[in-house]
């Protein structure tokens, strides 16, 4: 498989396992140059992934610093049947947290409620490269 | 959190997440820097994390030329609970296959079988780095 910096089309395969609520793995770069993983919520937006995050935390500034990121869905029930996109990101202010709210919506049923102090981020994964295994 | 190269020691909390038969996704860098995540079978070996792959896969040439790693496991019934490890791999051939008959026991009850042609190799995570996350 060739390497692109377009945008590309995910595949039904990681469309229907990015839009289970299945936890994401997600990879920035540290300064260092290694990769740093955490588990997230996320959801499609079209063909760009979405996950919230918090200015202060590790993936934020690993990502204001270098936007490519790598994520990893795998099926909760059938963890052999994965997907991996790897894009560049932009980060937007959500000050209404309106993200992290739609997710734990997605996740729990619940709405994530007020958490005074957080400074909500929008991460937009915008896909270079999908790459899906099927067992 | 400091960084460090010198070994560390899992926490209890680590050693029960990658004890059990949970998902492991593993993380190399590609040659353009850019991380490679894929879904792997997992095992402790003392404190040290072992991984099989087979000549050929990216991540056996991408470990070849930066031996840097990240893994995180979570809980398949809680995955707010996980951890992450960085550390250098050392890679060993394994001409019998002996660690993915072990992981496949661990994670299948059944040995793995014969896979004429998979030129296997352990790779052996030595950590320098752990987190976990405990909700």
């Amino acid at each position: 498989m060739t390497q692109s910096t377009e945008r590309v089309q995910l595949p039904p395969a990681a469309r229907d396992l990015f839009e289970g609520p299945n936890f994401v793995t997600m990879a920035t770069i540290d300064p260092d140059g290694r990769p740093q993983l955490s588990v997230v919520w996320a959801k499609l937006d079209g063909g760009d992934l979405l996950v919230s995050t918090i200015k202060g935390r590790k993936k934020y500034a690993n990502l204001s610093r270098d936007a490519r990121a790598s994520a990893l869905v795998f099926a909760a029930d059938d963890p052999y049947r994965y997907a991996e996109i790897r894009g560049t990101v932009t980060l937007t202010d959500d000050p209404a947290a309106e993200l992290i709210n739609e997710l734990a919506l997605k996740y729990t049923g619940q709405p994530f409620g007020d958490r005074p102090g957080e400074e909500r981020v929008i991460v937009r994964i915008v896909p270079d490269r999908v790459v899906v295994y099927l067992d």
